[in-house]
């Protein structure tokens, strides 16, 4: 299975304990990793890859260089990093037709294979919206030009890398962000949401983008269902969204001993 | 390492939950299983059996029969099972000079070497005391007869059995529980505490004995050492007291996800 991270420095712990929990929460699986960044040093890419090889994959470096995505606009706090997850089908080998990407702030607790074989047939992506309907409400207001049916977040994206090829076309993407400049928050993934909606299949979010903050709203959503239970059986991807990060000393939720634990298990 | 274990069928779910953590978390170690119980079945046994062999340990069934401790009085809602911890030594190979207890309820969260070899001498048992002052206070005054300085809990014991064959008399055991019968609320824990207090060594009950409900008085009391932090990487035993158990639908708390975890590790 090809996963796809993009990191600047600041991620590599995290995404180390990432790559751990999707490594030991899947066995018997093999994962080509392509590793998009623009400044790793080649002893932070190495020991990542000695991470990975560990676990019987494979690493793939993409130094994003000077040259890449040399249109695109870098306004204001933008940097070309934000064009990563949108624009990753033109520097990925052309030979692979998907590739799953997967936030670093996120645990794997269970087997990705269902959610990497997800028919894609006519989607650009498969991703989870975060079924808030107050801020899906106001992203559709803020982005009000463009016609949005549900505000997917970007931390999972399962791409279809062939389709993208054919009908993604990056100045697209740099016109809107000139654009909307003002209005941007989340820039990559408001560009996906304005511009990809439609070509976005839905996931189920208690499953492949579940919100660790949200135990609560998922339980009662769901007359008690979804608890920690179906969360520790069930959930793929548990994500740790929002500023407050479970690698912080401040840090204090109802995953964080898990987190901590297969932090534990990444560095030893 | 021997570690003793006991049980009725209600526990078997989660002494299976107890024993995965115990094994994932020491790897290089081989551990004797002694199997304490009167009631369970064959298959039950067995059961506990494949799982230990799995990882390479070895269960040894020990069958608390009628005739075995025949003078002991079972009073009112007390049954032959609380006299296990304290009467071990009469069933245990006389071979084996130390053993390991350790309660269902209890996760096992790292190596257990350095505590199995904790040195004994001239002490019967080594115990955290779970140090609420009013708790203690309390204890002192309902066993007040005898001389008490600290209440242990028995849910972690390290028992040195050469010295308990030497100096323990099941009589004098007998003897006070019928004594106090109105006064004990666990029994076997009272019993242990008002004969043997001054022949149990002090373990850090942080990182031996750590109350699973107590996350905050923890973190406080050590000025914020004791953080998650500490917990995943240094405590031991982790042990989910009181009555709400983890493994039970209606459980909340700081450590449920964790709990979940191993439990989803002991029945794959």
């Amino acid at each position: 299975m090809n996963v796809l991270v993009t990191l600047n420095a600041n991620y590599i712990h995290p995404l180390k304990v990432m790559l751990t929990s999707l490594f030991v929460n899947n066995p018997d699986e093999t994962f080509q990793i392509y590793l998009m960044h623009s400044s790793l040093t080649e002893e932070e890419i190495n020991d990542i890859r000695t991470k990975v090889e560990e676990n019987g994959s494979k690493l793939h470096n993409i130094t994003v260089g000077e040259d890449c995505f040399s249109n695109a606009p870098t306004l204001m706090h933008y940097t070309k990093e934000m064009y990563y997850r949108l624009l990753a089908f033109k520097v990925l080998p052309k030979e692979i037709d998907r590739i799953l990407y997967i936030d670093p702030d996120i645990l794997v607790l269970n087997p990705v294979r269902k959610l990497y074989e997800t028919d894609l047939s006519g989607y650009y992506f498969a991703a989870a919206n975060h079924n808030i309907i107050s801020y899906t409400e106001i992203n559709k207001i803020r982005l009000g030009t463009y016609d949005i049916e549900a505000y997917y977040n970007s931390g999972v994206l399962l791409m279809n890398l062939e389709e993208q090829r054919k009908h993604i076309d990056e100045n697209e993407i740099y016109n809107f962000l000139v654009k909307n400049k003002t209005k941007l928050i989340l820039p990559d993934q408001d560009i996906m949401n304005a511009l990809f909606s439609k070509k976005i299949k839905s996931l189920d979010e208690k499953l492949y983008n579940y919100d660790a903050r949200r135990y609560r709203y998922y339980k009662i959503a769901t007359n008690g269902e979804c608890d920690m239970h179906f969360v520790i059986y069930n959930t793929v991807m548990l994500h740790f969204c929002g500023k407050r990060k479970p690698w912080k000393d401040t840090y204090s939720g109802r995953f964080h001993a898990l987190y901590k634990h297969y932090e534990k298990l990444a560095i030893s």
